[in-house]
């Protein structure tokens, strides 16, 4: 009943998937950029977390474009890998999608990039990846 | 920006990721069932959505073992695909797993079934499936 | 200012009410399945808990059927009981109601049945009722 | 399936319950006071339009005291009833109680007392009670 | 990067801003009292947590009168600031404006009053103000 | 009792408090990115709403650092006023501090920089600021 191995998405990717409700809009009755950004940066921590399995912490968020206003209803889709690996620290970057679920089309909102760092239980740092262990 | 064909995973499944955090758990702290149970209806909401291209709505759930309890600070990730697919309705089937984000420890923790049903606009059900449209 | 004895209805049922708001309802407007279980789920656990005073986890829920969509601004009004007792499981029945608050109308949407059992220091099941102390 | 006459508690109360989150609390690990003030409005809502059958508005709360802390993991009970009732208000008014779910102890936290007013079509008071409709 | 001299409002007030969302409304579209008065404590708390810098509960609420409605994407704006401070007590004022924010009308839509009282490590109430370190 | 004089802080500023909640946390016990992101963001939209007076929508953010952990129970005040305005944007920029309320230290957790646009009623960019009514 216990296994590590199901966990991975073939493509090495991690998705999650929410659906717009009125209390994530703005007046316009579109998502609110904040919410969009507080999905990524969920995400980004999840993926994080899994590939250091050490503590992460959020330090740092790239200029984020967003392309589409999503709709009340709508489907959003957010797909994560792993990008660039330093020494302490992990960048994630994550593809937001929305969808129409009645129709299907389906549209990329906007991309975004988190850098995020392992840190030991001094709160400071520390290694992750290969040769961290 | 717009495509139809990106949303599917290879595996045909749909996934998503939450944390547990403390408004999710009981007493014992741990995930409350109810939590589970809403997460899992929720994903089963948007596979049958997506499957039929309609608007849909839960009709029952099967019986649900909670076979592990799940901690705060936990991932849990809902593996869901469809089911029998019936004239009108749709089963879609839900395993949940929890992991822990530190160890990789990973264990199924239940699975359900949910029965949702497409709905015309006079709010009764209409046919779903390749001959539906 | 402290007392054992106000907290029963005559009947032995405890009672909960909730409106229904736009976070709670799928893409019809009408109650998500998933937000219907975590509330009767909720109060499956409270009325387990007194009834043991001890701490208890869900096991499992029984067949849950939706009859009819309950929409927004409507009162859900959730009524349950102890139905069987066994050496450490309690099985809850919940009854939900729904009620135009305008109108009066009211409708049993659903009635679930949650087993929970109570749980000692240690984690595991430990006996309820009479003799457990 | 459809009845009015299950809705009404022998005595004419009304009653909701909660469990007391770490949300709800403030930095001594307590329920918040707004947090309390919050549930005995929305029970004294669900109550006024039930009494009225018609649309009502809060328009005053009266003095509330905060007799006793509450600490997370308690049950919250609320026990409302129809007060005095104007030409177009409705006073309603709220007993909590605090219950240890382990032990069963059970305090009266706080009383208050919330006025209400039915309003027309036109956002205007309009009558409520026997001779209204 | 740590200072203490930038947090004060020149004219001694704190101010929060919200916007009304859907869940924030009762059945007629506009603000909640309880949503209201939850966010009239929630300011208070912090203000007298700050005038204190002791830990503080709310011990009673003063009559609230809501003397207009405030409707859905309405910026609500609460302005707080201490009133009469006893041995052990704390009042906090607060006036609550509703501002449209298309035409920038604004309306004072109620005022509070909050007692609280800084309580310490054994849960009892404790000397506020200068000479209470 | 309506006027549109007294919202202004004398400083040209606007200003909101938070209380840090678990709810807000990541596994290390300390606020969120994407929270922290999130509350950006909302009062970005607040201030360029206000500014001008026309439905407006993020869209982008600029790189985001965020140089200290906040912990649970700290206060958070986003301080926030116009920056850069273009014929159809708005700059606005957000400083947020983090201060402990029990012994007011006080440190700038980040400073973000958030572009929002003015929408007509097409959904179309539409001009902003003195000569654009």
């Amino acid at each position: 009943m216990t296994t590590r191995t199901e966990t991975m998405d073939p493509s090495g990717e991690m998705r999650t998937v929410e659906i717009v409700f009125p209390t994530d809009t703005n007046s316009m009755g579109t998502l609110f950029g904040g919410r969009a950004l507080s999905l990524m940066d969920r995400l980004a921590f999840i993926i994080a977390s899994r590939f250091a399995r050490k503590p992460v912490v959020t330090v740092s968020s790239d200029k984020v474009e967003f392309r589409a206003p999503v709709k009340v209803g709508y489907l959003i889709e957010l797909v994560g890998r792993i990008g660039k690996v330093g020494r302490t620290s992990i960048t994630v970057e994550i593809d937001m999608y929305a969808e129409d679920l009645l129709s299907g089309d389906r549209t990329l909102c906007t991309t975004g990039r988190f850098v995020l760092v392992a840190v030991g239980d001094d709160g400071r740092p520390t290694p992750v990846g290969e040769g961290s262990g």
